[in-house]
């Protein structure tokens, strides 16, 4: 895959993508990233790539001349990209749009600044996307959570074991079970009996009861879409019924 | 305010932490932060981190020591910090957590890795905190998001234009309206007349339109929510019935 960045921040990028599974992505040429400065697309000599609003109001707005003449000279040859915008307002990301951009042969995602993008420059993008209900500075943060999301799941990025862990922490939106390692006991706080007892049903049995009883506390509306799909096993509707007579009973842990 | 960060990939955070707004923020001493590396505080020569998981399973898990001493030697002195753990499935951040974050003095954020941190350091932490749903190769990028939505909110660190444009920009709820800058004609595509007016009362109201619009159409459920709360003006609410028409009749732009 190739992804390029069109940014006023490129320096922002520069640790991403040289540290960590990312940075041996890049390293291994398992994806080639490209971040490009809009600055360099200016028109004039002071590089100016944003000027004020139309019709009054705070705020700086970027340019459309600038980031059009940068995509152009990024697609002049090969496969048409994918065009991504960072928006405080776009579609907010989630795991199946991670899935569906890792798919692309080739991304181009535009960092917008929340002081605004010229409409127009719109007219280039396939999806505008946010990353949560919150204000940040711009939208470079938003582009390397997007691309962390799609670059670890190209072929050969993760390890199995990674991959398998990751496999099971989206079982089905349920919350995961805690984890613990060594030591068995740490300023008094012990790892739970049955993690110790090597006895692999009951182990499951544990780390489905307490997945189901988080995923119940935090997220019920979760288990109820579950319920009603008829995407629980029966021993989990089992657990369930346990965990929800335990809640009535005023017990619960 | 103070900023700790207890990270097993300290290289990450350099190019944050120096540009742009954030980078400025800190130059000035508006934030001092800490990036701590948690594999300094490892208690074996060969700096271990992280070990297998108790009861089996694929994954690596963060071993509790090294982040109970890293988190005691940066606490021996001064105000004791709010811990928040980057945690996947955590409680969803948004602004108001980002405001309720920047009113405190000092914060501690220890950024998790998906394959899981051992139960037995939430001890320690007062908040879990996801920054979406979807899967990243570790809690670092998490942590800047909140750094980044935390750092703008505090006194100074934004210019007074843009903290006006973020102030509009959180309307309620409300999506923006869209924005446009010089050329009034950009390769065909004109700036809508109005905006060119100098007609400030009509230029307000069109902008209102093309907000309430957009989030009718993205988002109705906020719509719903601000009528049923009476959070609508008026002048709101006469725009709306007039595009809930339009919408009835087809004719929807």
């Amino acid at each position: 895959m190739r992804i390029d960045v069109l940014t006023v921040l490129p320096g922002l990028f520069d640790c991403f993508l040289s540290e960590g599974i990312i940075g041996k992505a890049v390293q291994s040429g398992k994806v080639e990233v490209n971040v490009v400065n809009i600055r360099d697309f200016a028109l004039d000599k002071h590089k100016v790539v944003d000027d004020v609003p139309y019709g009054g109001g705070p705020g700086m707005v970027l340019k459309p001349e600038p980031i059009f003449r940068a995509y152009e000279e990024l697609t002049k040859e090969g496969e048409k990209p994918y065009v991504i915008l960072t928006e405080p307002w776009g579609e907010t990301f989630n795991q199946d749009m991670a899935l569906e951009f890792s798919k692309k042969e080739r991304l181009l995602i535009i960092c917008g600044r929340y002081e605004g993008v010229d409409e127009r420059v719109k007219a280039l993008v396939d999806r505008e996307v946010s990353i949560g209900d919150y204000v940040l500075t711009g939208g470079e943060l938003p582009a390397m959570v997007i691309m962390d999301a799609v670059i670890r799941l190209l072929p050969g990025v993760l390890g199995n074991e990674e991959s398998l862990k990751a496999d099971s922490f989206m079982d089905r939106g349920l919350l995961g079970y805690p984890n613990y390692t060594r030591p068995a006991e740490f300023r008094g706080m012990k790892v739970p009996e049955v993690l110790l007892s090597g006895h692999h049903k009951k182990i499951e049995l544990w780390r489905k009861e307490q997945s189901l009883r988080k995923t119940l506390k935090r997220k019920p509306e979760v288990i109820e879409r579950l319920k009603k799909e008829g995407m629980l096993t029966k021993e989990e509707l089992r657990i369930l019924e346990k965990i929800e007579r335990e809640m009535e009973g005023g017990k619960e842990s």
